[in-house]
């Protein structure tokens, strides 16, 4: 995929990063907390976007956060420092060759990383080793599958599906959202439960029309303009006028769904068989 | 549409929706509860499905559930006697011709009904009309266009495509659960707030594997497959390609995701300006 689009390694990517995990902060990280002492593996941390909402909601557990990415770490670090939280340690690492000892963390954290993989199950199966036995790993990933709006338009849904096509192109998968309970339970972990968290935005949430469907979903969009069209995969005006009737969902007589998926799994005690 | 299809007039139709109320009801329902002495509205009641548990849930409020077919009504009726349930009165009747003053309710309930309708707005127009000020409206529909499943499969989609095409062509609006919030503004209400009902299936609920995948919504769809081909909107082998994949969905991996929405508004108060 064009460098342009990876997640958290381009400048206007950080921003629209934070501006969604400021508006999906509630939704997505609602019920995840680590108990006091307790170590936990942020695994893709990116420019700490969600680091910071981590490490302030459970102040006494500390933080590994491990990116691939120098200068995405170096912002993380500053997004931390000004938060005035110090409970984080950045790691430069790739999850593909990790650092740490085997079972090393009571749990993981991984948070819009998986999309971008060719590996996916494979990287699960090396967090589970990073686990001490009875350890959790927390997986939350969107799907742009799970996107639709009113007023329908098949211009739009062409656009997200150039991103769709992109990410696939770079090996990743845009769609791995519904996949979750299956790849978790594929890498051998128990206790899988995935619950839905939806993003239902219509004009009585004005906060979400711009925060979410205006400067997150449909900014994402425009930003695969320039590799959508290079690719061949669709053209100019047909690409525009999917973004411009993606813009019109966010008039007052418009609607937007997206779906999160949050994944939470154990690695099984070494006592329990 | 062919006749075959239109939900609640056909034996097995009916057993579809039964099931359906049965697994989905307190997604559904959970919030909905009429106070003591309420006069409430139902539409389209069809064979009674939603009329059971809203008559259980609100045991104090005096119920009228219309349908236009006095078979459906006559399987409605038996249904509720079943139940025990003495605070429905039945009344065959049309949306666009109703029997009663205006302002004669205090709620008014549509449940699978505006999907249906090639006017919904004007219903909605109507029905606001049927309500004293302060009542108010409860809507649920569903959306097809929300389905989406592990694993994707594009056959599967195509055969989804045939029963949104058919309906358009019958007049109704098979993706009109998006829409509800737009359509209870423009029909005049105040204060509308829609929310999602998501029904999230992977493995770990086996019993909506088999009562909503299985049996609420592959079974729909296997409900068009004449019309679907007779109407040419697919082939033979195209669509039970499709509909393999949808049962391919309630494998151990698989996972199917569906979306209700529920809208409530309220009718202004004479005095609220």
């Amino acid at each position: 995929m064009n460098e342009t689009y990876v997640h958290g390694h381009h400048s206007r990517e950080h921003e629209r990063l934070h501006d969604q995990a400021g508006t999906l902060v509630d939704l997505l990280h609602c019920d995840t907390s680590y108990p006091r002492r307790s170590k936990v593996l942020e695994v893709g941390c990116g420019v700490g976007a969600q680091t910071v909402t981590l490490a302030e909601r459970s102040p006494d557990a500390q933080f590994t956060s491990i990116d691939v990415s120098e200068a995405s770490l170096s912002e993380a670090r500053q997004a931390v420092k000004r938060a005035g939280l110090t409970n984080v340690e950045f790691r430069q690492a790739n999850v593909f060759d990790l650092p740490f000892e085997p079972g090393s963390f009571d749990h993981v954290f991984v948070c819009f990383v998986l999309e971008h993989l060719a590996q996916p199950l494979e990287a699960l199966a090396i967090l589970r080793n990073q686990l001490k036995p009875g350890g959790t790993i927390t997986v939350i990933e969107g799907d742009h599958g799970s996107a639709y709006f009113h007023p329908n338009s098949p211009d739009a849904r062409a656009a997200i599906d150039c991103l769709v096509q992109l990410q696939s192109e770079a090996g990743g998968n845009a769609l791995i959202g519904r996949e979750i309970h299956p790849l978790l339970v594929k890498a051998g972990f128990d206790g899988v439960r995935v619950s839905p968290r939806v993003v239902y935005v219509d004009s009585t949430r004005p906060e979400m029309v711009d925060g979410f469907t205006r400067k997150t979903f449909n900014a994402m969009i425009e930003g695969i303009r320039e590799p959508a069209i290079a690719r061949g995969l669709i053209d100019a005006e047909a690409f525009d006028a999917g973004v411009r009737d993606l813009h019109r969902t966010t008039a007052p007589d418009g609607v937007f769904n997206y779906t999160f998926f949050k994944g939470v799994a154990r690695k099984r005690d070494a006592g329990a068989g």
